[in-house]
């Protein structure tokens, strides 16, 4: 049987590519396990799984919790805001205690980048990143990727265009990473305040125009706006971001061209994303959602037998 | 077998008095289960159900997720403190993204009265409304009306009073509703600043007069008054508010009748019951939340039959 | 079989000491289950089991959950953080809520020293105090006296420091309890502002030189200097703290004897224990996290039996 090369998932960038091969493979049986009546298999049973969050998620965290149930997996969740990390506990204390009580896997999110990859040499139990700051988000792009494969099928060739808020975002990272490995072009698009400049080094092109980078993809993954994050120097307004670089349902009608549209959400309605153009036949954005858990348990289930 | 003539339970404005009734029946069945040794049943196995609490919530939350345990079913919980409302994403794309997860029942506490009368018909899922702003409480007065038909038996011409904060409350409705559909006689007292105008349009007696109102009821099911949202415009003072409308079992005991005395919780002792009415043999109010969870079993069960 | 003399377990102080002793015996018996790969054993199969935590918690929470889930108890989860609480309900009121559900046992942990022997006269359930104020916090020395043996063997005779911050600790006391039922001398040492004045009359040393103990000791149990808990008129600063009371490996090395450092964390490293001394080879720190699971499921599966 094959394995993966792996034993933490902790970024693409470090990952082979029949790594991300046999996840996509494997997250397709998870599909049809999670679209039948009976959606819980026993693979995980016996295993025990950390859900570490020391910054909010809902989707995510929400997405691993129910692919480690439908894997038959025992859960736990820990949040910081309820935790000892506010009395001044080290990561690698926090990390340890946990694992001191039998914990075989831990699902974690840090605000700080390269936070798995420090534990990863320390601990037993197989981490898998579910965000580190603005670094890497693995999961988030293997979905996107299986999402990409299942609408237009394999990917060398195709163009994508990452469009938005490249600086802030660890998903527009991670997305170049595993789209590069797959064969795809890509192209990051976004006011120039917000696209970080070692990209080009990376063979990625820069765009900042919203309708050519359009024209140029077959597929446009919009990143959403962190309002949260923002501040007056990266552009001037919100309003004038969504005239600029706001993509609604008229720009892709008038593509003229099949063109397939992707958000990781929360989506600002009216703000990177008109409500036309989120809920058109183009978007597969709710599909996302929904291989989110098939990619996630098939990462769970391949890392637990590199135990 | 009988079913629900509804997919979803948003309220019980317009809940046929057979559904009522199915469900009442049902809970009878569920009371028993949960008062075996063995108190699980394999019901809702393989049936995924979201808690999705915009508001805090405490023992309506442990009530339901009781209810879905001893069901079997698998059980995510959501609350909006750790959510991406406040990233700005609409309720129906966080609602979508949920489902997208592959769940099929979603129990939604909201604010906004409404919110799952809206929801109703963009999803397939279905809606148990745990909650909406001021508008309904459904399955509060059902378990309501099951711990009057436990105590008094058929509640055809019985005659019950609801006291206190009726302008803030979703219970004072949703009883309303419910024991008129049964064909109990409803009266509500309380402050007039805090009972809306339209009460009397439909059908529902009005009294000022708390001993009035106790001389009037076989049962008084007594509200709380709700102290974060009191202002001073509705009552000069709580003081004065336990003074006018408080009962204590002094006012129980002297109305030398049968009287069954109920209340939906939080308590506020000293405020509108006094310790000794509250735990006096009139009291069924601990009866109230134990049926809380074989109502909430039967309009689960019922409802995953309309799937 | 042999059985508990108590149903309840709300501290050490009135525990008998063959109750620890089978508490410890069958503890032994559970850390072999957690250890086996297949961790999880039927015992408590329909028992319900709520954790009501009033303060926050991340260790104790997760471990007695973790215990909870590996004896295939069902689990309920109630902060205060989501809780009527802040609407003005009594305890009493809360938790007889929470029973009513059908609740079988209740973990407890509250601010207020006594919360847990004021509701052991008043309800059915079996409770286990996790915490209450700055009283008691059994299940941690009793998880701290197994891990004691477990390096040691019999205490009986063993001396055993507890340093740091005595006056705020439910740990230092419940220890101290304990180890004096065990037959083991206890002393504690840390500054004067910090240590009770009444410890003498338990039969308990006092000191106030770090060095001096740890030259005493087989067993130094090192609390943390609770940052959040301390003012300025304890001591004069954290560093002029660590300077006097702070353990470093070179101070344990030139003892030049066997000894055994422990802590229930969370660690402050640099302040109570430097680095190198908590990840020594003296410190037995994670041993006590994993024999806390083990510990708990003890008490638990025993408390069960008195149902």
């Amino acid at each position: 049987m094959q394995t993966l090369s792996t034993r933490h998932l902790l970024g693409i960038k470090h990952l082979q590519t029949s790594d991300i091969g046999l996840i996509l493979e494997t997250a397709k049986e998870f599909k049809e396990v999670i679209n039948r009546p009976i959606k819980r298999v026993p693979s995980l049973r016996d295993i025990t799984i950390a859900n570490v969050f020391f910054e909010n998620s809902t989707r995510t965290r929400l997405s691993f919790e129910l692919a480690e149930k439908r894997l038959s997996a025992d859960v736990i969740n820990f949040s910081s805001a309820s935790s000892s990390v506010k009395k001044g506990e080290t990561l690698l204390d926090t990390v340890n205690n946990i694992l001191s009580m039998k914990v075989d896997m831990l699902v974690m999110r840090h605000s700080s980048p390269g936070a798995p990859d420090f534990l990863s040499n320390k601990i037993k139990a197989n981490i898998i990143n579910a965000g580190d700051g603005t670094h890497e988000h693995p999961t988030q792009a293997l979905l996107d990727a299986y999402s990409m494969q299942e609408a237009v099928g394999d990917l060398t060739g195709k163009k994508v265009a990452i469009i938005g808020d490249i600086l802030h975002s660890r998903v527009a990272l991670s997305n170049i990473f595993c789209l590069q490995k797959l064969g795809a072009e890509v192209l990051v698009c976004g006011p120039s305040t917000l696209i970080p400049k070692h990209l080009p080094s990376l063979g990625v092109k820069v765009m900042h125009d919203v309708n050519e980078a359009l024209a140029w993809c077959d597929i446009a993954n919009v990143l959403r706006i962190q309002l949260e994050r923002q501040q007056i120097k990266y552009f001037p307004s919100l309003r004038e971001y969504s005239l600029y670089f706001g993509i609604n349902k008229a720009m892709l009608d008038k593509l003229d061209k099949e063109i397939v549209l992707m958000h990781p959400g929360p989506i600002n309605r009216g703000v990177e994303l008109s409500s036309d153009a989120a809920d058109s036949e183009h978007s597969i954005i709710l599909n996302q959602v929904e291989n989110g858990v098939a990619v996630r348990m098939a990462v769970l289930y391949l890392l637990a037998q590199k135990n």
